[in-house]
Formats: structure tokens, sequence, C-alpha cells
């Protein structure tokens, strides 16, 4: 196994086009390609597609879930048993998060100090601490290539104090987060730390802390606590005062999103890596990611349809089988829907991240862009009319 | 499409050795090497399992069920859409029941007549009559290679009058069968109807059921009503009165069996096709079959196990995934882990169909035999010792 290889993590800034950037990241598990969508893996499993497929697909990185894995099946189990690239059979990059969003989220009886944050499993009501210090040492457990500092995030709308303050808090245990980081040996074995620009909806914020973090040494940034209910246009807003400000020659990361277009519209403001459960998830509940936007195979009008979803698309799933059997797939339950309908949709973003990457790469960015939004709003196909 | 070819059914019987049969069936789809396990594809779907990944395994027909289909899309439904083959999207030979065993065991307020059955979906509630001719329309209009009489299977023990008017009604029936596929075309489509031997336990009725059978003009033979509870030495026994009253060169099939040693012990005894929902059923719940016998996952001793189920298999799923990963997908209910036990059940199945054909062809069966059943006697791997 190689888990434990020198090489050191770097990025390369290929290409820009506008703000949008072509790039490339080198991991202790290969190269990653930016603009770079990363299937979510939560529980060690991007859910209802085997490791192979995802890679098949152009997937170079996933993104497992520190929360779930520090429970089940515990990260010291997982380092037992070699790394997290090594139980779950996927030798390619894999970002974890820090698991504070999680613990937020999920867990049960949480309190937040200084310290970190108390919580219950929401599984047994087994008690836990995450630290800065605790997270990053799971992070380093677990043995992923890219990992996040603990961070605080808040829901939106929130007073400007309330922001302010867990930005402050952020930034504190960004700096924890790094001091343990170093410990674990993280640069040492190529690994990265990445800090997360906090700062609500406050453009004033969000700027001062992309300074201060970008003056701290991380081996990227990322961009948190947005995408968490507020409208698109604001978080657009702060990706345009927030990427201006962040390293040029650092990965940029914009945590839990999004929508085809939220990544469409995030890469042209400069961010490089992406992770969303939207195309896992919907693929679990009938919907389908398609060229001409989002088709919900539970409709009625699929029921006799014999065209595949997209007869023109490489993936199977998307081409091989007609509207009316994943109709009926879905309207029976049987798990051959997700696993079809999941593949198809991580076969959409990463054939958009292609086409994304391309244009980057051609100085075509903006007809892509324009392009590609047209073919949304054309919308589906027209129901079928036997004849 | 070649779902109309005319090329017609045939069995030639290649080898025997002893009472075990190695074979070949024609059929529209491809030719079916027997003895063959089919893999059940209730709805339209081998669950848990793409189309291509049987196919792969070796499988060269699978089973669809008449009941769940003509309720759910209904087989009219599938007959527009071009055929059960092109709606699942398995260009290869499909058997189908006729419905009656899962109107039987599944159906509500079901009434039983010299005309057939009447009963309402557990669905929905709708009403539905079943008849030999009707499970022969849905079955044709499905576009099955392999068709079977509606029969009437009753649960054992049972007195012998109940069981002679059983088998009675059955061959009644067989008749009517024959009729409605001679009518639907079924014949010139190269398609084959199999009559079903009934008799219960009684070696008596089983032979005369055989017999009378034998004299109708049928493309293969069923035996029905073993494996419904019974002791597995009664089922054994009565193959060994049936088989030898069964037409040579037609083929044999035992209906819904069963564990990998009543296939084994059943091809012995002249059986040329199976088939279950174990291999799939038990994907689903945790179990793996394997040389060395059947696998609990979710057993705490394979939690820190990093071995496979079997280093020397050539399926991915057994060779390439720990037993503590699938544990921990076992324990956390992901779907993969049902997708992965399942591909590993169905590659342990068809891997020892192509041990018995084989060894039926060298004539080595009895050796074949006798070493499988001592590796199962042998039992899994001692629990991992950490050093």
């Amino acid at each position: 196994m190689s888990d434990q290889a020198q090489k050191p993590f770097s990025f390369k800034l290929l290409k820009t086009d506008g703000a949008a950037r072509r790039g490339e990241i080198t991991t202790p598990h290969g190269v990653v390609r930016t603009p770079a969508f990363m299937p979510v893996g939560t529980q060690a499993t991007v859910k209802a597609m085997y490791p192979q497929q995802v890679r098949d697909l152009g997937a170079d990185v996933i993104l497992g879930n520190t929360y779930h894995l520090m429970l089940r099946p515990t990260a010291e189990r997982v380092a037992k048993l070699g790394g997290l690239h090594h139980f779950m059979n996927w030798p390619h990059a894999i970002l974890t998060d820090s698991g504070g969003f999680q613990v937020m989220s999920l867990a049960q009886l949480r309190k937040m100090s200084e310290e970190g944050v108390s919580f219950r499993s929401h599984h047994d009501g087994s008690k836990h601490m995450m630290s800065p210090e605790r997270s990053i040492e799971i992070q380093g457990l677990l043995g992923s290539d890219i990992q996040m500092q603990l961070d605080q995030c808040i829901a939106l709308p929130a007073e400007r104090s309330e922001i302010e303050e867990a930005m402050n808090l952020s930034l504190r245990w960004a700096d924890r987060s790094r001091t343990q980081f170093e410990k674990m040996g993280g640069p040492g074995k190529g690994q990265a730390l990445y800090g997360i620009v906090q700062g609500g909806d406050n453009p004033e914020l969000r700027v001062e802390s992309a300074q201060r973090l970008g003056e701290m040494p991380f081996e990227g940034y990322s961009v948190g606590g947005l995408a968490v209910g507020e409208p698109q246009e604001v978080m657009l807003r702060m990706l345009e005062v927030t990427t201006p400000v962040m390293p040029v020659h650092k990965p940029r990361y914009l945590m839990g999103v999004g929508t085809p277009e939220d990544i469409l519209e995030s890469v042209a403001r400069g961010i490089d890596q992406f992770d969303c459960v939207m195309p896992t998830r919907a693929g679990r509940h009938g919907l389908a990611y398609t060229r001409f936007g989002k088709v919900n195979l539970k409709n009625a009008r699929h029921a006799e349809d014999p065209r595949p979803l997209d007869e023109e698309a490489d993936c199977p799933a998307t081409r091989d089988y007609s509207r009316a059997y994943l109709h009926h797939l879905v309207r029976v339950n049987e798990g051959l829907a997700a696993m079809l309908l999941t593949w198809n949709n991580l076969a959409y973003y990463q054939f958009l991240m292609q086409g994304i990457r391309d244009a980057i790469e051609a100085g075509t960015f903006e007809d892509f862009r324009q392009k590609t939004k047209e073919d949304w709003a054309r919308g589906d196909l027209a129901p079928y009319v036997w004849s």
C-alpha cells in the first residue's frame, strides 16, 4: 500500500478564463483535475455505486464524512484496517470534512464551548467530544489526503455579532487545527489541511475571514457557511467578494455546493472544488439530472416512454434503459432504480465538470456557460406520443 | 430487435455421468448451458444487480415472475414496450413462471375453480382472474422463451386424495395451457412451454403425473410442488422416482430449488434447470455463499477481519473487499452491502454450476460432488487473529 506515500501536496494553476480557473491538485493518491466535483461517500461508500464506477465516471476525489465514520466503524478501526482508502477500496484521493457541520445537524445534546463541541451519537447516545484537535486526529487516522479544520457554521439569517463571533472562533480553531495537523505529521505525508472562510452573508466579515485565514499556512482554502438556505444570489455575491482576496495559488473549495447551476456560477467566480449529496440523494428519490434539466421519473408521463434519459450520453444508465423501465423500477421501489439513477446523476455531474474544464482550457468558458444554461432552460423532451 | 426470431427451441443432451446430465437448450435468445441456475428477476430486475453483471457471471437465462409483472407494470405495457427482454435490457433467455404459485402465496381473496383462480392484487386490491389461458397469454405478451403451464401446487403434508385431485387438475390445466400456447403461436416463435409434474410426496402419483405429462407434447418438463417445506430427503426421493420416467431428450426443471447442496444432489438425480431466490435474498440480508459454506457478515467476528470472503475467487465482490468492510456496510445498512453480497452469491452459484458442468463433461461428477461437499463441511475460515 502506498497510503503513506511521501509525494507532497501541491496545486498548479494551469489556466484562467475570466475568474474561472483550470488547475491540478497533486495528492498522495493521485492528481485531481480542477474544477472538480467530489461525490459524497458518507459512510465509506458512495451510496448505490461500486467504487470502480465512480472512478470510471472521472471522479479523482471523493468526500468522506468524519462524523459518521468516527461513530461507525470508528476512525481507530479504519486505521487498524489500513486507512480509509484501503478500507473502502478507493485508491484515489479522499477529502474528509471536519465533522463539525454534521455534529451540529445530526448529533444530540450538543454543547458548544471554546474547547469544542460535546455531543451524543444519534445512533446509540454514546458521548463524544469534537475539538479541533480531535477532528484532525480522526482525519489523520482515516488517512485522508485533504483534511478540513473544525469550524463553526451558523444558520442564516443571523445577527452580525453572532456571525462575527462564529468567525473569530473559527479562526482560533483554524490555528489549533493547523498545530494538530503538523503534530500528526500531515505535511510529511503529503496531506493537506484546508482552512475555512466564514462570515455568513456579511461581505466585510467574509473579506476579513479570508484575509486573516490567508495569512495562515494552509494548503488550500474552503468557503463554508454558504448554501445553508440563503438565496443563490446571496451565495454568489459572497463568492464575488471572497475569492478575490483568497490566495491565488491555493485550491478553493466551496463546501456542500450544489446544483449544476450553483457549480457553473461558482466556477465563474473562481471556485475549484465542490461536493454535494444532490446527485446521489436525488438518485435514490427517482430524480435524474440531464443536459436538459431535472427529470422526475416518478411522473406518470414516463410510464410508457420508450426513450432513454439521453440517447447521446456515454453512461449506460443514461443511454441503455428506457424512461418507462426507470419509472417502473422507481414505482416498485427496486434497488436498481437507485443504482441506475445515481449512476446517471454522477455521470452528468462529471460530464458537466469535464465540459467546464475543457472550456476553461480552450478559453471558451463564457460560451460554455451560456450554452449549458440554454440547454437547461430548454427543459426535458416533450412527452412521448405513440403513433 | 430479434424478439420475434424464428430459431426453434431445442434441447441437446451432450453427456451423461451417472444420472447427471450435461446439455444445451437453444432458445430465440441464445443457448442455455445445463445444468443451469437461473437467477430470479421478479419485477423485471435481478435485485441489486445490473443485467450485464448477471450475464458476466455466466447466467444464460433468468426467471421472471408472471404474477408480479401482470400487476406492475402489466404484461400489456411490457408488450407495448417491446417485450420483457427489451424492457429490462436482458437480451438473453428468459423463463417465466405461470404466476400460480405466487397467486396462492401473495394474492388476496383467492377463489379456486376448474376454470382457474380469481384473486385480488396485494398492492391495490384490484380483481384478476388467472386461468391456464390467461397465464399463457401473459407469458406470451412478456415474450418469454420458456413458459410454464398453470398448475395447482399444494402445501405438504396433505392427504393422498387432495394430492391426487390437484395432480389431476394440473394435468387438465396442462392440456388447456398447451392449446393456448399453440394458439398464441409460441412454437412458431421458437418458444417453449413446460408441463409441470405434481404428485406431492407420493411416489406413485409422481410417477403417474410424469408419465401422463410425458405423453403430452411439451418442450420441457418441470418438477413442481417440491422444496415447499418438506425435508430434503423427501424431495430427493421424489426426484429419484420421477426423473427416470421423464422424457430423456427434454430439459427437466426443478422449480424453486434451492441451496447449493439441493442443486448438487438434484443434478445427481437428473435435473437440468434450477431457480431460487436464495442467493439474491440472502445477499440483501448480510449472508454470503462461499466455497466453504454460508458466512453471516452481521456477525461481530468479521468486524476487524481484513480478509476478503475468498481471495481465490474471480468475482471482485468476493476478492476485493474485506470482511470488515462488508460487515460495516451491513451494519450501517448501506445499499452497497446488498450489491456486493448479491454479486458474490450469484457468482458462487454460477461458479458451482460451471464446476458441475465441467465435471459432467469430464466424467468426474462423483468426485466433484464429494470434493464440493467436503469444502462445505470444512466451513469458513477461523476467526482472524491480529498479531
